[in-house]
């Protein structure tokens, strides 16, 4: 196998350190990344309990969960709870995703024994009650109605949706209007109880910890109880036939998603998929970008990207313009892709990809937030290398790529036929729009 | 004078680098931020030169400029300019805001030197024609009605609008349909001819500089022209009375922006905004948070925030609500900026305000683009003070506020009648909104 040289560093003259990982008796996976330099430190504590774990019927039920653990607990009021944190000068923050639950604690080093004590004292010691799921319930559909307003969030939601049809991570995170409304008090215990256990948890560290002891930490996550019941499997995605839906909202822009799915593929072929992202529609030199706004002027926001789960990637491309340019646009679309095809990338074009691609990785690292998360979806992936350092194995990953391989997944990929296609149409057609009705 | 004392770190006990700054005999400021650690290094090329230097028949002259200069040069075509960056593994991007043009350019150390040259070299060599302004144009017609179909952003600038009143912080940043027509190339060359100077530059390189000697850095900025007519100067605004404005939207929320604006703040001020802000709503315990999400469930999204310029601050409070609600919501927000006023902050309530916004700072001085951002600023403003390191410097300021200062502030800027308010509803208004448009 030829390994690509780059015009930059080796691996070995970077300046990375290697996170340190241990598993706890009770499951709990801990990476601490100790840099020294730094001012600051960062704990996340990740759970992977998130909708992909929830049945339609109770959709929504991970994301409550989380909006009701980060509000209070037990022993302290809302109120006191917040001002808890913010006396120790500590920043605390809460997602969800299709795959994870994650708490994080932004914090100077001499508080971060402290506030990381509080952290899992509250989520130990939850106030789960149904007069606080009523109001978060009443709080969360404010915020699907505003997810709705916002055409790109609702447009990939809508892609997919039909992307991954059955499976659950077709569902929305926040759930709908129906599921929200049938999600009880013993639903909310029950998933409580099923997934904040040690072995779906993850605690990672990031900054300056010089303050902290790796005792300490154990002496916080060894209250995490193992697991009580059989822990539910996550299975993979299907390939499904391509499909279109074309939906109308009041906004003024046309938008159009087109997107495929990659089932469980390889680290190899995620690493091929970001090089074929680059030179389709994320750098600036991109086949999408050149011709859809440099040659054709059509769109001012044209893009594609990769979005990775554990088991799959969702491979998208984002265009916005107005109605009239839409057909156009859409036939443009797939010319590039159907390009990709016959006439695959070349050696130099692969070689600008990777260098860039090379660049933006070692930035991330620089960034606490981003090694942050990147440590947490190894450990959290469980990957068979999970105990290799991610930083190392992801530059080597993207130096080992040949051309064969890339033009190889770009000829299985970039069929036009596999691509969906969700489209987002004003309400007030012009005649050239009519035509996508089909 | 009472010194606050943080339950956290003293000045001195943090991981600050300070920042060597030097000034070239063109103008130019240049700032240099050694960080050893880093494994990458981030350039930032500012220019005193935006939509506040214009008028407004040629509004979105300084954002246009920044398009047709980022995009190709007379040496290079759009292709082969944006190839040359990706050979080096070096991302460009470029920005324009109300006060600045910035372009930067992301890279591996080793990278430094040579992509420097790139960037500059275009800078100094724009290729300006009549088919790349035509192109361009068009490319931002479709920007303008992208951001006008994004509800938070198209009140912003409403907002502003409203706070400006005649001044030229009250231009839209990339202009409008009318404004664009009316710049042809002339405008754009006699734009870049008054402003990208070396007096209105500044070069800030942040992160792993160990490959980069200034004599080279030097050598390239020098190409840049000192001034060559008198340059213009920037009027601070002034306060006008306040005002309300309601729009129509398509959308289905109701969108609601209260805003202030504080002419001229010093640099104490600015930090006792910062206190009030985080205890009105920018904090997870802030009272705008507690009253409206918490206690009432009205809104999934109620924050404050408070947008900088270098003579002037815009404090603003923005809710996103069903449009039966906002009356309500309306007059808890007047609630409880009179309440700011009299049940002013605690000592308790600052302490904990200072703790979090000093993590938050420091945080901050952790990440590479960040740090970027600060030093930028802080040289381009031309601070008396700016040879000082403003990491530094901000956390002393925020060590030292008394809270007689802050509960003045609070008594001077919370007062409701001194708040203009914009909102969008909906185009099909409930019975309840009507009562709103008084």
């Amino acid at each position: 196998m030829r390994r690509r040289r780059h015009a930059t560093d080796t691996v070995e003259r970077l300046q990375l350190r290697t996170p340190q990982y241990h598993r706890l008796p009770n499951g709990v996976r801990v990476v601490m990344d100790h840099l020294p330099w730094a001012s600051s430190a960062l704990c996340g504590l990740w759970f992977a309990a998130a909708s992909r774990d929830e049945s339609a019927q109770h959709n929504g039920v991970a994301h409550l969960t989380e909006h009701m653990l980060a509000g209070r607990t037990r022993r302290y009021s809302v109120r006191r709870w917040a001002s808890a944190f913010e006396r120790l000068g500590a920043v605390l923050d809460a997602f969800t995703t299709k795959e994870h639950t994650c708490y994080t604690l932004q914090v100077l080093p001499q508080q971060l024994p402290q506030a990381l004590r509080l952290l899992i004292g509250g989520i130990l010691e939850p106030a789960f009650s149904w007069r606080r799921l009523r109001h978060e319930r009443r709080v969360i559909l404010e915020e699907l109605a505003f997810y709705e307003d916002d055409p790109e969030e609702f447009l990939a939601e809508q892609l997919e949706q039909v992307l991954f049809g059955e499976h659950p991570l077709a569902l929305p995170i926040a759930g709908t209007r129906h599921s929200l409304a049938r999600i009880g008090l013993p639903e909310v215990e029950a998933f409580y109880e099923r997934f904040y256990v040690g072995e779906r948890a993850v605690a990672v560290l990031v900054g300056n910890l010089s303050e902290l002891s790796l005792e300490q930490l154990q002496q916080e996550l060894l209250r995490l109880p193992a697991r009580r019941e059989p822990l539910p499997v996550r299975y993979p995605p299907v390939n499904l036939p391509a499909r279109e839906r074309t939906l109308t909202h009041s906004a003024q822009q046309a938008y159009v998603m087109m997107g495929q799915l990659l089932v469980q593929p390889t680290p190899r072929q995620r690493f091929c998929l970001a090089v074929l992202n680059f030179l389709l529609g994320e750098g600036w030199s991109s086949r999408l970008y050149q011709r859809i706004r440099e040659h054709h002027g059509l769109a001012y926001s044209i893009s594609s990207e990769v979005e990775h789960f554990s088991d799959a990637a969702v491979w998208s491309i984002t265009a916005v313009c107005s109605a009239a340019t839409l057909p156009q646009l859409e036939q443009l679309l797939r010319q590039e892709l159907q390009r990709m095809v016959e006439s695959p990338p070349t050696e130099a074009e692969i070689q600008r990809a990777t260098e860039t691609l090379r660049t933006q990785m070692v930035s991330s690292f620089d960034s606490l937030p981003e090694r942050m998360g990147i440590l947490a979806r190894s450990a959290m992936e469980g990957r068979a290398d999970a105990m290799a350092d991610p930083f190392v194995q992801a530059l080597e990953y993207l130096q080992q790529l040949t051309r064969e391989e890339i033009v190889e997944t770009a000829a299985q990929l970039c069929v036009p036929e596999r691509w969906s296609t969700v489209r987002l149409l004003p309400e007030r057609l012009s005649d050239g729009v009519a035509a996508l009705n089909r």
